[in-house]
């Protein structure tokens, strides 16, 4: 199809079409907007035209991601604002509620020219990734972070899963657990895969027998998670260690050994990923892996201007890793 | 100024200018945007152009907070986020990190019509208000919620911050605490004034001498924090009882207990408003107030949504207040 092809799909004239395609500010934002839905509809070069609309920049980047009351999050959106404040650009906040749909929907109206770029921690039910493949093939600048996708190339920054997988299970394994469960929300996450890899490699490595039984599923539900674990430690042969591969799970093991009388670290030992300022002050203190947080929003924000000046992918690395902190406190002590 | 000598200013005709205040597709966005900036300058009529030139709603609306890294504000988003999707609206968050500058400059940006609408915590440095004041006169619905000013007559939605100040205060004396330290970040915001107010009320009845050498103000940095309560709590007489009027403030109380191997609640009791899920695991569990953030910021969205909808103030409250609950926990006991 031609640009006169186009232009009669419109009912409009050659010189209006290829005027909104240069962006021209004789043309109304709507007729503009009509061009470019046209334009996506017939799939007519649909790239270039995403490209020189989008040369009225909106000086807005979204992050996506699936929950915000989680000190990860929080965090990692301090560390964002602060280059974006920075860069004089706004940030809008997208929450999934690790809900796939939302997230789908959320892509398909960042599609439309509304920002600049968009950073995005996948939600836990994410599988097909067509959404996020039609965000980058329509021009749009994309940069994962912690929740990554193997399957898309651009740039991931997250922290070294695999490495605490295998800090954390060495711990405990020093520490004397033999029975070590691991707690994780979702098998469709990269990062909790990694981290589960870390700790097979390593019970392996100690010719410790791996036992699928110890590997506990958990959902998005506080209430849910509970029956789930007061079902595991309330077994006759219960773990002895418990490795919380994210910061919620490590809570609520916290409150199922309370409610059971399990005392930790004495019948059970635990550690977690954890940015909670609280840890130390838990009953008793929680060892942790601490994810660099606020670094890895702060990263990640810097590679999407990189991606949104430079309007391309060459030359930017795929993968930013930046390391966690194991610090021991009394949950895992001998 | 009438509006042929106002065309004349932006060398425009009058047809079109009349056009740009009737917000009409014939004219481009920038033309729109000149003619509104320069009627802004003028001081020309601003209201019923801004009104009129924001019928074409950017279907955005901007949370200005504090800072992130707060369980309150964490909760808070997320309910004003459940809103703004049941409503197909955007939202944009800036951080003012307790800066009023930043706060100034970001409600500048704010006032070009980005957005249908804002809703303000305001930073503990906020005393003149003129800023916000120029905000709400420009024609953008405005909501405070927590942190409000009583300066402007807007919708504001906080808990009940005066009873809530005098239910910490009435726990601990009940008790057994006689000399009663009040801790707070700020003494410019209101609601820090109201939980004091409370405070001194109840001790009034409680014929409790009130000492101001009690009222302790801090920071933002919890480092600065640690040294001022180091500073009291090593004192030959110190207080029986804190009242932590924020989360952060009751944290660093027990990090500065923890170093001075000062038992709670034996030595000394403390309170704090919190939203922390692990109040209830540290050692020893921290009683508390806790503010129902996730609802505050629901009702908050509400209200900005009606005031987006009806154009003006008429008919929406002024006040709205939503309960905070005490819960006893062992930091307190007798």
């Amino acid at each position: 199809m031609n640009l006169k092809q186009f232009a009669k799909e419109l009912n409009l004239s050659i010189s209006a079409v290829s005027k909104a395609l240069r962006d021209s500010h004789e043309i109304s934002e709507k007729t503009k907007q009509m061009v470019l839905d046209k334009a996506r509809e017939l799939n007519y070069q649909v790239n270039p035209f995403a490209s020189s609309l989008r040369k009225q920049k909106s000086k807005t980047i979204a992050v996506v991601i699936p929950e915000i009351d989680n000190n990860f999050f929080a965090l990692a959106i301090k560390g964002v604002e602060m280059i974006a404040q920075e860069k004089g650009y706004h940030v809008l906040i997208y929450l999934t509620h690790e809900d796939v749909q939302k997230e789908v929907s959320v892509t398909k109206i960042l599609q439309n020219g509304r920002v600049d770029g968009v950073m995005i921690s996948v939600s836990s039910q994410t599988t097909d990734i067509s959404h996020l493949q039609g965000l980058k093939e329509n021009g749009i600048p994309l940069v994962f972070f912690d929740r990554v996708t193997e399957k898309i190339t651009a740039p991931k920054i997250t922290t070294d899963d695999y490495n605490s997988g295998i800090k954390a299970t060495e711990h405990l394994i020093e520490n004397g657990c033999e029975k070590i469960a691991f707690l994780s929300v979702s098998e469709n996450l990269s990062i909790s895969n990694k981290r589960l890899a870390g700790y097979v490699d390593t019970l392996k490595r100690n010719k410790i027998n791996y036992d699928d039984k110890l590997i506990i599923r958990c959902s998005q539900n506080i209430e849910e998670n509970k029956k789930i674990l007061k079902k595991l430690l309330e077994k006759k042969i219960k773990p002895d260690g418990i490795f919380a591969s994210v910061e919620s799970l490590a809570l609520t093991t916290y409150e199922v050994c309370n409610e059971l009388n399990i005392k930790i670290p004495d019948d059970i030992k635990i550690i977690g990923f954890s940015n909670l300022r609280t840890a130390s002050l838990l009953s008793p203190s929680l060892s942790t892996i601490t994810q660099p947080a606020y670094e890895i929003g702060r990263e990640a924000a810097s590679i999407l201007f990189t991606l949104i000046e430079k309007s391309g992918y060459n030359g930017i690395p795929e993968n930013t890793v930046i390391k966690s902190t194991l610090t021991e406190r009394k949950s895992t002590r001998k």
